[in-house]
């Protein structure tokens, strides 16, 4: 990651604080870290941090324990790394002191009510008492437009998927178990040199596939029914996101329609993803047509969701709350359509929003014209 | 894990809700909810729970979504599975009014500040609303004493783990890197069987085993330098933790002399371990033979704490907040000295407390006799 680029990010943030209440936040969430300090650390456990960030209109400090202090050196260069002794909440609030806090925002959706309540303990023993706040999205709303550098990582993670996809699906033949193709993605991408998996890959063959996030089970593969695979690896950082459903030999025609439907959905709705589009509108081009196919109540999610270093991020692309899409935004497109213990069949590609209309950034040629 | 082994717990935790004002407690924990339940699927995200409980003196719920419904029904035989069509938070009001609660306790170190606010804002909608009282270690007191069947995967997890470092051990060459060793002690273990890991192996060696939790790096291991490893594998769900200090040839005097006060403060506090003890005096044993020998400011942490379905749990064995041990509890020993810059020595057993004395769960030879 550019130095730069970093700054920039930092100055973003200052910049938003500027007009807020809080003159310090604090950050915990690890994608927000990892965009805003270049620290790459990854939280092992739920409740232990690797890391978090106080940022100030001046300061800029990166708290973690001696496991990390020369990792966060290294990456995280703008920020002070301060290496704790004691535990995390204990600390803040004699580091609160000396930035002089005078109010604290804090990520309501990662600090517990436990952390909350030893903080405010913590903080009533001080002279003078910061005011804590919780905000929600500040950072995410900043994830939202995608730099050139984020575009040309999650470029990469959708074309090493690609590629892992082409080799696998081929092998993938009656007989075999999902967990196997399962493992066999898997152990592409850590050759491939993947930083990891982006999610855990659903391989889910005949009534599976009607379960839109079954994991892969010890069930075999057979003939004629539909596999769908969602899978994506993760490079720099940036997640990919695709998933296709595929057959082997002819498949039943009820499979073959709802495939050619889905597969109408999905090009229809990609033809809308424009910058000044409104989100529910997209989502309600390819609804609208499976619905008129008779096949809504079996569409039961939302269409797409925004994609960068978490696999799911602003903005969502559903059914209700519109945003507007813009340039530099990179969303999925994934309709489906499940059949209650017969099977199903979904279709996704992530996609770059550009000026020039959306740029596929998973790319290949597993799609059936029935 | 036995039918009847699980009902006692419940039994066991409707029991102590006879003495609290709550009357029901909801259960997000992953290891207080598989030691509960049954149900064996861990939580893939931060922010993405594969299952709750809700407990009452009648009723045992476990809530869930699509992906999870059939395991959960498969492995939480005394629970009611409950598929939830909407999120978690969004849910739960409806399903407290159904189950009468009047007073829900819930665990503060599990729900996020988020996670609490929406949810006293549902129940705000509702027409008698309950009370909400956080709760901590309901569920980690009753984890603490380990009975039969518990004891036998925590011997299996530790069977398996000395066997691995009895294997990988004598494959530890000079110009080796400790990632290299890490991978093939991970590898070993899915060969092995493990469920997984317990936590991320430790592989550290020279200047890195100074710092007692250095993640393995690309560093060549040389003759003469303290590696230290500490590892451990999941069975069943059940954790071993254990650590060896091992030398390619042969070490410098003050790394051989400071093996030898580690290696006799773990002989002398582990006699101590027994029914009755007092934790801070087991503690205290090791740290006072550590710090007569000259290295009382080197020994930074804890003597040692439980081992479960957590790699870390309850009781712990330090210098502050005494427990009595007792029968059936499972905690590690282990002392260190690591001097900075230099490299450090640390000996780490996972053992049984009986009424005969402590039961080595991680048996294996390599102990040097400098």
């Amino acid at each position: 990651m550019k130095k730069e680029i970093l700054r920039n990010r930092i100055r973003a943030l200052r910049e938003k604080l500027k007009n807020l209440e809080q003159d310090t936040v604090w950050v915990l969430q690890p994608e927000n870290r990892r965009y805003l300090s270049g620290f790459k650390a990854q939280d092992l456990l739920f409740t232990e941090s690797s890391g978090s960030l106080l940022i100030t209109e001046k300061s800029a400090l990166l708290l973690t324990d001696s496991r990390y202090t020369l990792e966060a050196e290294r990456e995280a260069v703008d920020f002070e790394v301060v290496t704790l002794k004691k535990g995390l909440i204990e600390s803040l609030p004699d580091l609160l002191s000396d930035l002089g806090t005078r109010h604290l925002g804090f990520e309501e959706g990662y600090v517990t009510v436990e952390a909350h309540k030893g903080l405010l303990k913590g903080l009533r023993k001080m002279g003078t008492r910061p005011k804590l706040t919780p905000f929600k999205g500040l950072v995410e709303d900043m994830r939202e437009i995608k730099d050139a550098e984020e575009i040309r990582f999650l470029k990469a993670s959708g074309d090493l998927m690609s590629k892992i996809l082409a080799d696998v699906i081929p092998r993938i033949k009656p007989g075999r178990a999902e967990k196997e193709i399962a493992s066999e993605i898997e152990d592409r991408a850590r050759e491939g040199g993947a930083e990891g998996l982006a999610f855990p890959s659903i391989v889910a063959s005949g009534p599976n596939s009607a379960l839109p996030h079954a994991a892969p089970t010890t069930r075999k593969i057979r003939e004629g029914e539909p596999i769908t695979l969602d899978v994506g690896v993760r490079v720099e950082g940036y997640c990919c996101d695709m998933t296709r459903t595929i057959f082997l030999g002819k498949p039943k025609p009820e499979f073959a329609k709802i495939y050619r439907i889905v597969r109408a959905a999905q090009l229809a709705a990609m033809e809308k993803v424009l910058p000044g589009a409104e989100s529910t509108a997209v989502d309600g081009t390819a609804r609208g047509m499976i619905r008129d196919e008779g096949y809504g109540e079996y569409f039961g999610h939302s269409l797409g969701h925004g994609v960068g270093l978490e696999p799911h991020e602003r903005p969502r692309l559903g059914p209700r709350n519109p945003v507007e899409l813009k340039e530099g935004m990179v969303v999925t497109v994934e309709p489906g359509i499940y059949l209650p213990g017969k099977g199903g069949v979904r279709l996704e590609h992530m996609v770059l929003i550009t000026r020039k209309g959306p740029r596929i950034l998973t790319r290949d040629d597993h799609f059936y014209d029935f």
